[in-house]
């Protein structure tokens, strides 16, 4: 490997000639060498939008000549279109700030922008890359952008999808009527439809939240640099590049009313990983629920049916396994940790900055991206093929003795629980166990219990 | 002690003389001997405003009639009013529906109304009490009735009153200059109102987050008795119920537009826990930053002042400690352990139905509560007395070499790097070292390097 | 009420004039009014041991006089029997030494030992009772004394029982074969001593590490005084009081070699409580089988019946629901709650002492009560009951396409699973699929399909 | 790209032509696009030590021909080697059993070798690879495999390396008397090599508890095939695929004695993974004492000084921060999230098996290996270049008002308390203030208060 000599203010340090990454990203690289998870690379482009609208407010302000600003903007387009994604080569465990990757987007900016132009030091990374800003506040910037684009490109769509999938099989299924289950225990009937329209309701109750906690994303803590009073910047220059931002991802970005705020909490990711954790709460319950009745397939409950994806043992021939809820599942469990990660991250800001910034950003887009795959792969590979195995759920509705609900307001409470636990006792059927007792005639029965009845369609 | 027989389905049970509840309850007891945690009597006071709404509302349908209304009714009050609080012995611990619960409240209402009204047997816990209602559907509307009172009663007031706590601090200093700490180091200067402020930002969003989330809890599930469906309740039960608890209460619930989510998924408890988490991330920030700020008196940084409450050490004579600062940041943790067990709580939901209801209301009322006092007890004892040492501030400020960063837009980065530098090694003042390099005048320093401007008031 | 005037360092305070406590106690209450979590009354017995051990080994290093240390060990005794309860009025949510605490006890023994030896002012909380101690070693010191006294009194009695029942049921249950389940779907089969055998083992397995972990809170801080150099205490203190200490309680006791760690980090209650929250997993795990075994009874898996303990549902008359498990997972879901919430503590160590002390020990200890507790119930009114639907094993088992699995050495993994699916697909026995492709004959699928053999028991 | 055809149970597959791997993996690449978290690399490596080891067992129990184990264990030498890391492409967000792990590993195993043997067919991936065996039994035997293998490689050598630089720093520096600071106040002296020998403490202790829960990770899985009862494998197969494991790895691997458990409970690895947490919480508590004391340079604490690695800002030149008590600590909250991830999913078996094992080993992996990294870098980076900054450090120790708690046992803690609280109030020196008060003399002054006496070395 060649390499070539780049200074920063500490001194000199080898960097490998093919690489635009200059002597700050060479000294983290070699600094922390702990684990193998990168910096996201969705925070390189945001940082990449960042340095561009930055540029583009620069000059705007009159402190970023023209052909400066020109050639920032082409080296950040190129970012943007990961043309060099390999040229950010740093890990989420280095400084709490996210410094280094900054440098790093200063560093390959200015010597791409200095090869574009043909001008060996025309940009400097820190004096012109990174003019009126700071880490402090740009990082915090990055991770607000890189989470909101993120949940615009991947998750919602996701959610949109299954939702209308969940929809799909509500219509298909609404009159089809089944025994409910509380306690796991059987319990009055319910359409098929009816349990799937309280999915559906889950993902669009989650969708609203994560719609509505999104918003704080568009506050943007950019103009605050240093420490949140915006030293070395124009005081214009935060809403100037917010208002660039909306210009170039059409996401209403402005910039924070509160700097001091925007660079030291994160109750704003936090919060919003919250309405993640509350999707992840019900995508587990869905993909629960449809393992379970998928469940057999002759000696389990087995109401529905789900594609057979894949072999499911090495041992057993011929077994299918609801591979889609394991994974979905997995994913629920895992964002349930990111969840208690980013918390205690959050709570850890100390005077003018919290310091767990990467690890914050890394567990959200992990989470974003987890869900929004794991979603779309459960929708696609199983919930679009699920298929109610009819004559099973007759079965199983017929069988219930919890039908004699319906009698309750026809001979009380006490009365019916003595001709379920009849049934129950003397394996009777309900009817038979009805009319042993002398409280209802058989016809009586016919009337008042009601399958069709009992679901209020 | 004296005993009464009374039955259930299952048979008879000995229950105190002395106590209104009946056979259920005391079964509950006896089987559940678990822990020391009761069921909030937040959840009865709400189980009492529901079981009277929903008299009402039978009534209204013409199910129930006007004296068995009434009666029902006093007792409600009653209950509501804190008289019988040891009626309500049951335990956290118990089956997760609150199925229990609701019966203590059924069998408390049915005894005492009966006694007010002086007709033994008039009213029956389950076909009156309980009429077009079952605990699936009851238990989650107190859940969201009692978290919701209490997020009103409690913890707004305390957030109100902390915040103008905040903001009258905020104000006060809002000229004080004081060196920044970014990463525990001296950075540049900011004022002590203006990092006041960003404690205050930091109550005022996560107090939008609550109020934002707390809307959640206006849905209801009443209604949808035992799967969702409604069975054995008149279509506009659910409405008519939610009206009339609008009308008790004055918040504005609703009934859930679908049912089978309401019995099943907590989702939308889970999102609102989240904005508590945010909330603690927050105040666990702030109250770091207090006692950080306030360390020494002589061997720490010692900026500001908080009251001496107490003796602090049972060793140590005249010590004094930072305990609002202790108990807040042990209730913030206590908030993320709640948040967790929530979490997993809310995603554990199987069919029609979430059995985990009793330990998901007990913490979220417990983080409510502790919360709302903890804060209200740092702002009273601790915030309201806070005073700025503005010797140590000035000291402290003066000596930073961070002012330095002033100079990137005369000389650039790498120069005032230089500077900085070379005043650390030799133990110079930055304006010594600013001249020994030659890289600015006298005069050129004492322009530039102005912490007022620094600050961009 | 009546008060009586009492004084600590910072002046007076009114003090209830039927009360042991003091000024400080009084302090406290007033300055904490947050919460209704109680500091667990454990603790405060297991400060009255320490503080009597201490007076003896006062005495002992000549330190304090025959007198009072008689009269001190006197007071502490009652304090154990339970006789002074309701002087301990202090919440969790305080100084986070858990100094008042300390003072607390300081007081109450005072004054109840004045009051003991007829003689006013003989004893000081701090001078006598608190001799050669800090809060900052004995709070601790009392922590791991109440931990590990409530597992040997509580938690590990009940794991013996519940391990007990789960034998004898495994013993009983050991040659009926059932159909066993891999990813909820039919496998190859095992029996019901089996199956429970894992659950036993899961009881034992945890039981070890909890008894392994427990064995660091022998481990006490006693002796290190305010900072861990042991400042105002004879070197021997440490010892001789854990010495007294293994006497008093015939647990082996002994002073930490390492104060300041003693002092400041909680790894050892942290990773005590893992070994808690791996058995909350396990008996998460254990409750769910019980469950799902036990759901139906007609339309759900129903292969267990387990005890009806109350009614179930206060709609659905004659509903049995399986409660007890719904009440440990509960308790589970607390657990992992609990342990979030100290490990976060934990780590929040600042020099010299940890300030989060009394909500870690207010989680453990309940952890510790609610798993016993727990465990106790379910073991009593769930699992002594469990027994098998022998008929619905055996028909689930029988009609299982798993079986196939033992033809893999036969005929190979391919072909089994080309008869397991032609069985499925056709609706065929296995037996009928099987010799329709003619892999094998009717006298080889006896010979090789033998559930039996299958278990290898 | 070119492919070939393969064929599973399910029908065709296209497969990239240069790879390894079969239909089965090639169906789950397809049917898991879920995330970019690979299967551990670990993983691969233990299963190939797996598959080498059964295949030896195989052979001596007869049932694998010589020359098909010779090409088995061939082939596994290479994977173990590193020579086809490419060739495992799969995700953690698969089948919860890690089926298509281990079904990868067989057609990688079955295909290299027939290419080894130069017989295309000689080897079959289920009928000879997996031979006796399950993913079941497979999975989580790699899974313990794995980790033992890990703590080994990279984390006890870190703590190693850790605990010998505190112990070098503890002597070096055990004579330096400096402030203790309890609840961050001014506490009483110590010396900075007894502060760090309570770091060395941690260390020991954490170090311990994976000694000891580690020994967990011994007990495998290996022979219960997939259900447990072993089905289709030797009944001597688990011992002796444990006993050839042992010898392959020098690791004392043996056959869990109870298979059921083994499959189906994961408390061992989330036992294990709660002392990773303990060892967390203490580096978070070293790495935060760490800043703490280096903080300033001048307007912190500023009692020591770390190696300045990098630039510290990308605004402020010349500023220092103390990243790698950044990293360190950001590796800290990781491990939290994914203790919280692991508790969740091990809780989560269903009868005769846990189908979160891919996402319980991705964590517990992450957290060995950042923990390993972390501190090691730590070590080198920062706490070997650890340096007192001896002037800050008794200048900050003579101002200190605590020295007054030497005089407790001369005069009471109320005289002393009273002489602290005058010096505070009037900015006296102690001395000043002790004679002031008349309760002692200068002499006694001079010879009580000796902070090398307050030390107890």
């Amino acid at each position: 490997m060649e390499f070539r000599t780049e200074r920063d203010t500490l001194g000199e340090m080898k960097v490998p000639a093919d690489k635009y990454w200059g002597a700050q990203t060479q000294r983290s690289k070699e600094n922390f060498q702990i684990g193998t998870e990168k910096m996201p690379i969705e925070v390189t482009y945001a940082f990449a939008h960042l340095k561009k609208a930055a540029a583009i407010a620069n000059s705007q302000l009159g402190k970023l000549p023209e052909e400066k600003k020109g050639v920032i903007v082409g080296a950040c387009d190129e970012i943007i279109a990961g043309k060099w994604d390999e040229h950010f080569p740093l890990v989420v465990w280095q400084t709490g700030s996210g410094t280094q990757s900054n440098m790093n987007v200063n560093e390959v900016v200015a010597r791409r922008g200095n090869e574009l132009a043909g001008k060996e030091g025309l940009i400097h990374p820190n004096d012109d890359v990174n003019m009126s800003q700071s880490s402090n506040d740009t990082f915090p910037t990055a991770m607000h952008i890189a989470a909101y684009t993120e949940v615009e490109k991947l998750l919602k769509p996701a959610l949109v999808q299954f939702k209308q999938t969940l929809e799909q099989k509500e219509k298909e299924y609404m009159d089809l009527i089944k025994i409910g289950r509380t306690h796991l225990q059987d319990a009055t009937p319910l359409t098929l439809g009816q349990e799937i329209s309280g999915w559906r309701m889950m993902i669009q109750r989650s969708s609203e939240m994560i719609e509505q906690s999104k918003q704080y994303m568009l506050s943007l803590a950019i103009g605050g640099t240093a420490v949140g009073t915006g030293i070395n910047a124009d005081p214009q220059f935060g809403d100037k590049v917010a208002e660039q931002l909306h210009k170039q991802t059409g996401y209403a970005f402005y910039s924070s009313p509160n700097k001091f705020h925007a660079l030291t909490s994160h109750d704003e990711l936090l919060y919003f990983h919250g309405a993640l954790k509350a999707l992840a709460a019900d995508v587990m319950k869905i993909a629960n629920d449809v393992r379970w009745l998928a469940s057999g397939p002759r000696s389990g409950i087995g109401e529905i049916s789900i594609p057979a994806n894949e072999p499911g043992s090495s041992i057993m021939p011929g077994k299918v396994n609801p591979t889609q809820s394991e994974a979905i599942t997995m994913v629920a469990v895992q964002v349930f940790g990111n969840d208690a990660a980013i918390g205690f991250a959050a709570s850890q800001g100390n005077f003018e900055l919290n310091v767990f910034k990467p690890v914050i950003i890394y567990n959200v887009l992990q989470s974003v991206r987890l869900l929004a795959d794991g979603i779309r792969s459960f929708d696609e590979k199983c919930a679009a093929g699920l298929e109610a195995n009819r004559e099973v759920i007759q079965q199983l509705m017929e069988r219930s003795l919890m039908l004699v609900t319906a009698l309750n307001p026809h001979i009380g409470y006490e009365k019916a629980a003595e001709i379920a636990k009849l049934a129950h006792n003397k394996g009777l059927t309900l009817k038979e166990a009805a009319i042993e007792t002398g409280y209802l005639t058989a016809e009586q029965y016919d009337e008042w219990i009601d399958p069709a009845k009992m679901v209020n369609l």
